[in-house]
């Protein structure tokens, strides 16, 4: 484990203030310090950076999807050590852990199997027509090209997956970008070993010095700083809605203004309807409102019905599954806090009700899971009830009707996910509803919770603001690769000069757009 | 030709200042006091998109169609009357109107077949696998959606094309948004005109009240409010880059930001390598740098070539070409002020030569065509020179060698465009300057010039900062309809509640993305 900064393939701790990772099971100090980065170690990553740029954004398919493979089992080599590592860093179970390094793998071999293939990058052709009058119409030619360098900030709830070789990570690798990683403060060591694990695979595929970098440090110096160098082109980051509004602001008051991708919160409304309330949905709620101690952007932090006596039977078998549960460790001190202060100000309001609060576990940082409900009026009086508390904590709200339900719905911000839990009859007697629902999210759910997100070309992770800073794009699945990729046109460009993938021929083989139809065949 | 807002099918005018178009060709005022919006009515116009956008974003690609169909078809019915008012408007001549006018009515008819046909909302299906370990995976479909109502800011330069019922109303309204129009101050008539067009098309096709308005008044209060108001929800530009600026600076202030869409200056530079010094270069030079009186945004207003007697030569034949060319009248009076502005300042820059200016036109707001050179040396030292000069002016760049040629380039901010004129032989030798070139552009052409733009696929119009404002995007071509629609996921979605783009025997027959292969197949 390097306790220093990656830049490029050289190390680097000239910094003064030093990052310790903490055991939030046993509020206890881990091994190893880490420096945070100076300004100039900063400068020099970026530098590095742009210079890798212009060698790897050359590179092909097949060999940025060598790296990434490597990538792949580079971690894979770092075995026990990693997941130990990790577990102690975020409290997380190892069962969670190793579910989360496959994932993470899998995520970088899928963007391999994408860019080693080819046809993501919208090959468009539009041949000449050159008896066209008034004027020929010349051949036209278009294809994704990378955008430079990209800063990736990790997520702390997902050590692996969202983190230094986590999705956003491996898709701009992908799309061809050298990346930054600015590592999060709550798993230095897992930053710093799947760091090696990433200079590794880069040094053992021949990719240039540079094409990646980790630094440690906080998020004002090195976060803001990296933001707002000329030398980064785009960026992506999990986490908080406030810092995730900070580091939007900035990218876009940037003279020469750059994408930034925030995956920021979101409450998941679930409606539940009537033929939902029984013991099997009940144990599925459980199960999603609990997973990963609640530590989840997809967790179902709200969900809305009909009041009735059937209602109120059917939230008391949730509640009972609920504190059937124990508590689990959150992931750092603050997230323990933070969800404490949350739940503490939610219950504090007028006209909430507490159903259920878990009181098993044992030790520091438990967030215990709780249930709470109130009517639909007191939910539209009350702005403070859709902010979202992260940690295992849901809200009911039981609307007097569905028109109520209607206003509850409309009353929502941009929302990563919506769930219906019902029968296909109710689902056309709560349309407008739904239609509401689907207004507003990136995903919408029958029958099912909103954990667990697939990683797959039609997964939509994302969605209006606050959910996310652009709901034209994907954190999660292939499409998140087009992020980080802005499209090039060639006019009548010659056929020599041509990237393979335009060539008339298709060389690669890959599916293109030829005038306006898909097809693998040469031109 | 209606004096009024068009306030969805009702028109409006309790404001009390007024545009009064002129004719720039005799600096006349014309017909008509168009009175601007006031806040009442801006908030109306909105509300009644809000309205509008629930049921025209759930209309069949068929109906929407048709209505685009509808406006091409109102606008030729217009017939003399706004071929005379928009030249009267724009000093533009007949017959670059009658071009404009077929240019937009088959932007209108372009977007009309690809929502009709229906690929292009990318339908992306991954089918379940109910036996995958350790959980099973779950059907997941994702198509783009509509975003609401958006806002277009008309273009002076395009008074048809880009204005009223441009390329940005065309992809908006063909993406399922109701459209509101800030009308071009320069162009009330021909705006008026054009939106009773396009009310009457909504109202015999059956569209919703409010799926278009038409606002007159200034970009700060009617421009300005609509981009800060909540019911907006994107927004298109084209003009210069302080107003582009301003407005992009607004959209991402909002506590629910929305993407904005300016197009702004660029210069164009074009690569002009010795086997091209010859008069046919010269002529196709002369004839791009003055088309439109040099009012277009892909005007090449520098060209970068080597140090030689040949240079000095072709220089000189280019000179003697433009200055054979009359002056032609200017859009507007203060265009005109502009023009000869920048051009006085960037002439009063030390180590600047006028080589030519041509002194033919008459009448009052004539641009000058004028071409002028500097050394390498002097343009790297001095970004005035990098700055555009919107009209017919060209600025030539004498580098001392190659290696000075790649500075300038690399020197350059993004642009809309590159050219490079000379043999495949000089690609190769100039191969690295030519890539510096393509990292900042958005289209690269080959012995062609940048003015003509094609509307097709594989056009991208649009290229990195300051040239548009995201360069992932185009505002030109089918895929302008991207800008302006988001992904939406349904998981496990009954299959008699999914759109019908996506039901597993794929009714509408469109391609779809099936397990990662296009196929028009069913599941």
């Amino acid at each position: 484990m390097i306790e220093s900064n990656l830049i490029g393939f050289s190390t680097s701790g000239r910094g003064d203030t030093f990052t310790v990772g903490m055991n939030p099971a046993t509020d206890e100090p881990l091994s190893g310090q880490f420096p945070g980065a100076t300004i100039d170690e900063m400068n020099q990553a970026v530098s590095q950076a742009q210079r890798a740029a212009s060698v790897y954004g050359k590179m092909s398919g097949e060999e940025k999807a060598e790296f990434l493979n490597a990538i792949a089992e580079e971690i894979e080599n770092l075995g026990d050590a990693l997941v130990e590592r990790c577990c102690a860093e975020s409290g997380l179970p190892e069962a969670r852990i190793l579910g989360e390094r496959g994932r993470t793998t899998g995520q970088l071999r899928m963007f391999a199997d994408l860019v080693s293939e080819g046809s993501w990058l919208e090959a468009t052709i539009d041949t000449a027509q050159l008896d066209r009058a008034p004027v020929p119409k010349p051949d036209l030619r278009k294809m994704l090209v990378p955008m430079g360098p990209v800063v990736v900030f990790a997520a702390s709830n997902f050590p692996l997956a969202f983190s230094t070789a986590g999705g956003d990570t491996a898709s701009a690798l992908a799309g061809g970008n050298p990346v930054i990683v600015k590592a999060h403060g709550a798993h230095p060591g897992t930053s710093a070993l799947i760091g090696e694990a990433i200079v590794k695979a880069a040094q053992r595929t021949g990719m240039p010095d540079g094409v990646f970098s980790l630094l440690h440090g906080s998020g004002k110096i090195v976060g803001q700083g990296l933001i707002q160098h000329p030398g980064i082109k785009a960026a992506g980051f999990t986490g908080s809605q406030q810092a995730g509004r900070i580091l939007y602001d900035l990218a876009n008051q940037r003279p020469e203004p750059i994408p930034f991708f925030a995956e920021m919160g979101s409450i998941n409304p679930v409606l539940l309807l009537p033929s939902a309330y029984n013991t099997d949905t009940a144990e599925m709620l459980a199960g999603s409102i609990t997973m990963g101690v609640g530590q989840f952007c997809t967790n179902p932090g709200l969900i809305v019905s009909t009041a009735s006596a059937e209602l109120d039977h059917f939230v008391q078998v949730l509640g009972e599954a609920l504190s059937a549960l124990d508590s689990g460790v959150m992931l750092t001190e603050r997230i323990c806090k933070s969800y404490n202060e949350g739940v503490a100000t939610t219950l504090a309001q007028a006209g909430i009700t507490v159903e259920a609060r878990s009181e098993g576990g044992d030790g520091p940082n438990l967030g215990q899971p709780t249930l709470a409900y109130v009517s639909g009026e007191t939910f539209l009086a009350n702005p403070e009830f859709a902010t979202e508390v992260f940690g295992p904590f849901s809200l009911i709200v039981k609307c007097k009707d569905a028109s109520e339900l209607e206003a509850v719905m409309a009353s929502l911000e941009g929302q990563l996910t919506g769930s219906v839990i019902g029968s296909e009859d109710e689902l056309v007697q709560y349309q407008s509803a739904i239609e509401s629902m689907e207004s507003k999210v990136g995903r919408i759910i029958y029958n099912g919770v909103p954990t667990g997100v697939e990683v797959c070309p039609s997964m939509q992770h994302g969605g209006p603001y606050p959910a996310a800073s652009d709901s034209r794009f994907t954190s999660v699945g292939t499409a998140a690769i087009k992020r980080f990729v802005r499209p090039v046109s060639f006019q009548s460009w010659p056929e020599s000069q041509l990237p393979a993938e335009l060539k008339s021929e298709n060389p690669l083989h890959i599916w293109r757009l030829v005038d306006s139809q898909w097809t693998k065949d040469s031109v």
